[in-house]
């Protein structure tokens, strides 16, 4: 346990090589936590995003960093997994088919599992309730659900002790997160947001996380470093 | 959907191989529900409990069945995903080592994840609260909370459809449960419950999982068809 003033407390921070989790990741690292890095290789074909979450995790002072692959393309069910369904070039009504089944929920499963042996205090997710595409598991009731939830699944709800799902970037707009990510140090040049990036790691700036993206460098009033195809 | 009254209603129903579940899709079946059953290959040692799973699935009438390779072993912390940790001969005081940390909610958030894509409006788990050992993610509470969570995850929940987490075996004593899977057709020689079970499927006997199953048979009055190495 890490309730002692001079230990650091342990937090999962989960690392998709986007804007958004480098941003959580160094937020975390700012309030102190000792910081455990975990991606998932799930098929995405966003790949290079992968790649930029390997490439922050190293420049990072973590703790422990961690891939796990997962196999949700069998799954189906969406675009990021599915090479046979398109990607959008704008925004849609509803959930968009990028929305892949209950991500979140198996991510932030595998971070508690994590958690638990590490004895870690919180877990840091960037999902962001502002900016975002409509994902169910994004808002702050899910979150809130899944830490009550998280909490009785494990032997550290019945010892008494609590994991906090911290969400930092929950009420930011895109530009208040750029602003706050590089205050606290981030270099959003290698971050890859795209959701087609080629194996450069450049961006095709059509996508709706490109489009997002580059409205939060235009409404913070910052240049943006990404490098893009079009 | 299936709203209608001849489409049967989809259920998501997790096969580990043992006894429990192997009741539970039985019971699910008997409800009249189109079950898709879901295996884990998580590194568990008693790797033969998944090769009953796969048996079973094969017998049982099943619309799909899928084995998720799941990358539980690098996280560690259980002496069932972990050879240097030994696997108890007695019950203990509090949660055995034989616990894997959150792995309850990561079968459920997978289960979550096709539930959604095949639009089902349950997943069936065998958890038991009586005759079980002592892990936190087997309790009412924590499957309460979880379903709550997943109905908040999902776009199902969000475009008004509800999914349930079904354990029609919660409340039952493990003779109840044998009771029950027998009147349902199950077939329990099929079935394999222990943590270390031999190439052959054959149980130690010992273990925890062993002594509960022997008792349950034992007070339900049922002789143990179980191939028992000692």
């Amino acid at each position: 346990m890490n309730n002692d003033m001079t230990t650091p407390q342990r937090a999962v921070v989960l690392l998709s090589g986007g804007l958004d989790s480098t941003t959580c990741l160094a937020l975390a690292q700012q309030q102190g936590y000792a910081c455990y890095g975990l991606s998932f290789d799930y098929g995405q074909r966003h790949h290079s995003e992968l790649a930029a979450a390997e490439r922050i995790a190293r420049a990072a002072d973590l703790c422990a960093y961690k891939v796990v692959k997962l196999d949700l393309s069998g799954i189906g069910g969406s675009a990021l997994t599915d090479p046979s369904l398109a990607l959008p070039q704008q925004a849609s009504a509803g959930i968009p088919i990028t929305y892949v089944p209950a991500r979140n929920t198996v991510f932030l499963a595998y971070a508690l599992a994590w958690a638990e042996v590490l004895e870690a205090s919180a877990i840091f997710i960037g999902v962001n309730a502002m900016d975002y595409s409509g994902y169910p598991d994004c808002r702050p009731d899910f979150i809130n659900a899944f830490q009550i939830m998280a909490n009785l699944a494990t032997k550290a709800g019945v010892e008494g002790r609590t994991l906090r799902i911290e969400t930092p970037l929950i009420a930011l707009s895109k530009a208040e997160i750029i602003r706050a990510g590089l205050a606290a140090g981030v270099d959003y040049a290698a971050t890859v947001s795209c959701y087609q990036a080629d194996a450069e790691g450049r961006a095709c700036g059509v996508c709706d996380s490109c489009r997002l993206r580059r409205k939060g460098f235009r409404e913070a009033g910052i240049a943006d470093p990404t490098r893009y195809i079009a």
